[in-house]
């Protein structure tokens, strides 16, 4: 028998129902996602974890890849003169940011950062390398961490290193780097619905949360099973004020020069807080096939008796090419397998037994219902995408019909202040426009703007808040 | 016509002979690789040079994984008490190491260090997950930057920050950690003669070059155009020293409490002005096909005739699986063409025009080379891989013929110190394994030993230097 004293059952795990902020933490912990470390706010990312996030990271790149984006790797720090170049932009996050002040024993003649994003450090470049129209449109993108001096930290959710990718493009026209903002979030929109089984909210941000320095702030929302939003990607379009701070022009079709309009977009290591928080159930974490490290789990029962582990092996070696596929012939029992696999969300597990090689068959499992289907060992190849696709569309659709139901309208600020503190939850209702009429939600009801979707719906003529005319159908919630 | 007006033509490139260290800066900078930050010390690593770490990146990771090895993501930052545990480490990094003081506006309770390498970080980590023998091993990677505070810096080859992956691992023996150590330095090994046609000496340091920290440090050696040496890899055993400092101890299969043995080895950036200063030439960059971001570039000829393009595009759809292809149609003439992608290091380019078509036959330029082959559209796909391992073989049939020829034996200290000054290369003699000598030769010859190579000769039985019985023998030279 393995030691399994360090290994906690399943069973220790807090339910959702009894302390969801708990329940989290458990299943990041106890799935192997992640652990805390020896330094403030930063966690580190265990290989179950690594390997998500490299499944998604390799997911994204391909669509980033696709439409013509180039990686690059600029560097870790920013002079505190280039961070000041932009007004806005140095405001928002000059607060936040980590100061290396010393170089071995040297004090430095100007601190740096720690770049908390890296718009100014792409403009500083942009400048040197934009010269003319045919320079143009830039299309750069960066994996890499960054930092940001959080007063209080949940993994993936909030951390002062967190991974990212950052985009960030420059363009002829106005016109065209709008195109590429939209189009960049319906590239997050699009990864999140196919490849993570999260539906999600697309739209624009109020000016009072959109990011510091931009124009125009897009975002995609998802629903939590608390009924919390989290912001999941966010695409902005900066016109050409940093352009301008930083002084890229180039010469134009028509001879004269020109500031050049920028765009800005990511998705960090937070969707896999998002993943955890939109799938998850009491028996741990529940992930979509797509980026899932290990898609099936083969567990041999009775391995003692002859031909099990033979025939499990077989099948692990022949599947191969079909799944990412693991076979865990272990000691443990087969119960503490099912609990282990289903902690770490595994989308599929095939038990195979003597009984079942007599009979040319195994048993599949799937996570997201624990539904039984006993397949022909002939039909694997053909059976296990099926059934992988079949849990995809059941985890979406799971996910957009609790979203749906937990998504009201108020007409009145009485019926949003009572939905707000009594049903967790979106809430959509008309908007003015105005800050004062957002600040009073706040204060009044405890939500913020999520978005102003992209799809509107005409609600009614007037403001929830103030009952002037509305301009807009918000969705409000409270958020991660 | 285009406008290239910002593009320098090949004929600007600085030739090996007037001044290597200038060639070699022109390269990086014209063939796009990287270029030159606002940050002291940092370079921004372009499209090109990006493209081409990915590759590197997904090829040694493949070796890693096939081998077992898993990645995690661990904290940017150490603090100082931490990195203090282990004594030789600390007095090896803190002189160097870039120091967070500040967060946002508050000052730091201690300070934290921007990490030089992460020994400390997993040995902290490493103390929480292993407690049976059970948990071993633990084969752990990271591809992460890391900052040394550099005084003078060249690009790829000497950076305050830079690209690398750290492999750390923890065994239940010293003997399973030792051949762990050796087994992770034949991976370099391989990759670099393999993908990269890039022959190495491996063997040991001396104790004077070893890691701080290590016991034993292993390296590759790559001979430069200009006889310098390259240190392409390296892989260090530390013994169980790490592990008392950091109280790492597991229970063994005999119930005792043991301390585990361990591994850490590396690969950086650095790699890239390795095949830069290998393989380059007067034209600019020659890139091992393996790696190389663009594997063959078409180029037609005579596009504005008639079906040209239609036919060079046609070519490109029909090779992308089979090579990794770009088609230049772009307004340049075919000269300035051939010029940029052997700048570039394109490893063939594949000439079509409108008599090729009639022919059914195209033409393929080898960059190694030079070498031109009529090949007929109908064989390509055959065709293709074949040439593109003949400019394998032959870029590293060429780099050994250069490391042979520039490889001397030394007898007597006045024969090391005649041939250090007049030829450069690499230098072989006999060491009686003394500190002294091993510092005379630096004095008086201004040499510094590679390694004791694992394939040593009996050149003769005395110590070039002292006279005295000798232990090893040793390859000198001058390195970057």
């Amino acid at each position: 028998m393995a030691d399994n004293s360090n290994k906690k059952m399943v069973e220790s795990i807090t339910s959702m129902e009894e302390d969801f902020a708990k329940w989290y933490t458990d299943v990041v912990i106890k799935a192997e996602l992640a652990s805390y470390s020896g330094v403030r706010g930063c966690m580190i990312i265990r290989p179950y974890g690594t390997a998500l996030w490299e499944n998604i990271r390799n997911d994204l790149d391909a669509r980033f890849k696709e439409l013509g984006h180039e990686n690059v790797m600029m560097p870790l720090f920013i002079p505190e003169s280039l961070l000041q170049k932009e007004k806005d932009h140095v405001e928002g996050f000059a607060p936040e940011v980590a100061w290396v002040t010393h170089g071995g024993s040297e004090e430095l003649a100007e601190r740096l950062c720690v770049r908390p994003t890296s718009e100014t450090l792409f403009c500083d470049h942009y400048r040197d390398i934009i010269h003319s129209y045919r320079d143009l449109p830039k299309l750069y993108n960066q994996w890499c961490s960054v930092v940001r001096w959080e007063k209080t930290t949940r993994p993936f959710l909030r951390t002062t290193e967190f991974f990212w990718q950052e985009g960030h493009t420059m363009h002829e026209t106005a016109e065209e780097a709008m195109e590429e903002t939209v189009r960049m979030l319906n590239v997050y929109a699009d990864f999140c619905e196919q490849s993570l089984a999260i539906p999600v909210i697309k739209g624009r941000k109020t000016d009072k949360e959109k990011f510091a320095g931009a124009e125009i702030t897009y975002t995609i929302e998802a629903m939590m099973h608390d009924g919390k939003a989290l912001q999941s990607g966010t695409s902005h379009y900066f016109g050409d004020g940093f352009a301008r701070a930083f002084d890229i022009q180039f010469t134009g079709r028509d001879n004269t020069l020109q500031y050049p309009f920028q765009t800005s977009w990511g998705m960090s290591t937070r969707i896999i807080g998002a993943i955890i928080m939109t799938h998850g159930d009491d028996n741990g974490l529940v992930l979509p096939p797509a980026v899932a490290p290990v898609q099936l789990v083969i567990i041999p029962i009775a391995q003692h008796k002859p031909g099990v582990i033979e025939a499990a092996s077989a099948l692990r070696d022949r599947l191969k090419s079909v799944v990412r596929v693991k076979m865990d012939d272990s000691d443990n029992s087969a119960g503490w397998k099912f609990a282990e696999y289903e902690m770490k969300g595994v989308p599929l597990r095939l038990e195979i037994g003597p009984r079942d090689i007599e009979n040319n068959q195994c048993v599949i499992v799937r996570r997201d219902n624990r539904e039984k289907t006993v397949v022909s060992l002939d039909q694997l190849e053909q059976k296990i995408p099926e059934l992988l696709k079949a849990v995809h569309d059941g985890l979406y659709k799971k996910a957009l019909e609790r979203r749906e139901s937990m998504t009201y309208t108020a007409l009145t600020m009485d019926e949003l202040i009572d939905i707000a503190s009594n049903k967790p939850g979106f809430i959509k209702s008309m908007w003015c426009g105005e800050l004062e009429c957002e600040n009073a939600l706040k204060e009044q009801a405890g939500v913020t703007s999520r978005c102003m979707p992209f799809e509107q719906e005409h609600l009614s003529d007037t403001c929830v808040c103030c009952g002037k005319p509305a301009k807009k159908m918000v969705v409000w919630g409270k958020a991660y």
